[in-house]
């Protein structure tokens, strides 16, 4: 019995589950990398070895997503929350005001953060009704520096459709959880960063397009060098070492992602593995509960709800014992959910979704 | 023929050669972590095996260093770099100023970032003898928030010996380049930060030690929550999603430490690598030139010139011919330089302190 045959049903939120043949590239080359003599983590980050990986990642992330030149492309550290910080840093100027679109806890964090260096404002929120859908609607202000969304909300299992494009303020997106799960216009935006830990690779890496125009005015009074989106141009993301493993992976799964017919065939798989998921909740006559509104659900994370806390708990403990890891809801939502990010089988979707019709079936919960 | 037997002599200055068994561990468990059918690029940093691969990574640290509970063990992304920003952000408070020893280029760096965003002073500086030496002596002003100091200086080829321990003002060190290679007391210092890709480990995460008592009266007004130490002690380095992979890999690392027999053991064979090399320059008459005053010498990075730029062209050629990687200097500065972190074998510093003889001695170069 080979590793493959004992892998799970991996419904993490991230990190998450990757594509095998990534995985099983890593671990072939983990001693010697293409005949160097050394591992890949043992590499500089000023050899040519790294430039060439570091420049393939660019290129096919370029080619996927139909990246112009006019943007430049980052690999960072510090995740997503670090970009809460440099986001308004670098790009909220004296009498500027940073707006946020609020669509869950991770925009909430964005503003927050914002909060303790710039001023900011709250362009339209959907808190009130737990965020289960998405308010779209804002009116822009002269005083904008940008307009900040976050495309798909992880907890909360919602997902921006339209974008709301506006030529009078630069939109900015996290999209740590949906990026190259489809088809979508970089062009619409200003800037996009998103950590890797869903879609693109594993924790420790996070990318950044950012326009080169919007760069030239870009704060540098008071701001360190580390945090200046400009530094990291300058020095394409080698102003320090950069996480040389996390790119490399990064560099792997997006070779899978062309292998596999790129963005556009997988949004098309995404949209099936997460409709077969939606129609197990539609069709149980209220015995699962889809969390998000109709109209926002997320083809990345399927969040629902049972009748009670004690179901919710026995179809967790019944789900592990079948072998289906990370179907728990966010700590701070509770609840079940499912993440089916890119590098999910839709065979594993598939084995979810006939479990959940089989529990449902087994009828032990009816009088509960 | 295996990949082991393939392996070169990785002299490279970070990232850098890491023990062979953490890589072999990492291959092993690539598809597959402790039978949990995931990698453990795949595991939720939530879950209980994260949990307890930061645990016994910091377990090990404690052991290895001897830390005392005073302080606080974090791992955080960004490298020394940020950590050049983060310190004065959180411990220079209105009116006081950070006393920086200049002992090369990371220092200088840790200076001027400190200088975008606090008052900072120059404590000593040894520039004017090109970073040959290092300078101990220094006054403390009562405004000092602390005295910064970089323990090895990777580019130069110099190590502090006795560290300026002060009963007045706190000791800030960055240790990138040499903690975990020798004993020294970490009680005589209030913070220190390394990043992990010379001695512990891959790049990618940040190992930072501060002092309890210190964090109590941090600045956090105006300081985003990414930034402030105390947000990811309260979190235990999960704040945001930490750089599991890097973590992981750093505890191999330590595994693998502990198992050889701890910091007194590999200070021990550091002592013998670096007195190998620096035997052979010694007894050249001239024919290599340490670049580092003797006293200042460094046990991780011995740096030397050969008679002309030209003579050294040949010379890192030539190593390169006989399976040498990584011998080239610092690009600001040029020249020679072997680094010999502890996962640096004995018998590869044998193999170039060899070929260092036996290049001498062909004779080539004396008429030139």
């Amino acid at each position: 019995m080979s590793h493959l045959d004992k892998r799970v049903d991996n419904f993490n939120a991230g990190p998450a589950v990757l594509p095998e043949p990534a995985l099983l590239a890593a671990q072939e080359e983990m001693l010697n990398y293409r005949n160097s003599g050394m591992s890949v983590l043992e590499i500089s980050h000023r050899s040519a070895l790294y430039q060439q990986i570091q420049e393939e990642a660019e290129d096919r992330l370029r080619r996927l997503l139909d990246i112009s030149e006019e943007f430049e492309v980052l690999f960072l550290q510090g995740g997503a929350s670090l970009q809460f910080a440099m986001v308004p840093m670098n790009f909220i100027r004296p009498g500027q005001v940073g707006a946020y679109m609020l669509s869950g806890l991770w925009s909430e964090k964005a503003i927050q953060e914002a909060a303790t260096i710039r001023d900011t404002r709250v362009a339209a929120t959907s808190k009130d009704d737990g965020y289960r859908n998405i308010l779209q609607a804002w009116q822009a202000e002269p005083t904008d520096a940008y307009l900040h969304l976050t495309s798909n909300n992880t907890i909360y299992g919602t997902q921006w459709g339209e974008f709301p494009v506006n030529q009078e303020v630069p939109l900015v997106a996290d999209m740590s959880s949906d990026i190259l799960s489809r088809v979508f216009a970089v062009d619409d935006f200003h800037l996009i960063y998103a950590g890797a830990q869903k879609n693109l690779g594993p924790a420790g890496v996070t990318l950044v397009l950012v326009r080169r125009d919007w760069l030239g005015g870009a704060v540098v009074d008071g701001v360190p060098k580390m945090l200046q989106y400009g530094a990291h141009v300058k020095a394409v993301s080698k102003y320090n070492t950069p996480p040389v493993f996390a790119v490399y992976l990064l560099g792997k799964v997006l070779q899978w992602l062309e292998g596999e017919g790129g963005v556009a065939e997988v949004e098309r798989r995404n949209r099936k593995k997460s409709a077969l998921l939606y129609r197990v909740i539609d069709e149980s006559n209220g015995f699962y509960r889809g969390y998000a509104g109709k109209t926002a659900r997320s083809r990345m994370n399927v969040t629902f709800n049972l009748a009670t806390p004690q179901m919710e708990e026995t179809f967790l403990q019944s789900a592990k014992e079948a072998g289906f890891v990370g179907l728990s809801g966010h700590r701070s939502v509770g609840g079940c959910r499912a993440s089916i990010y890119n590098a999910q089988p839709l065979a594993a979707c598939k084995r979810l979704a006939d479990f959940m019709v089989d529990f449902q079936h087994r009828g032990e919960y009816r009088e509960g």
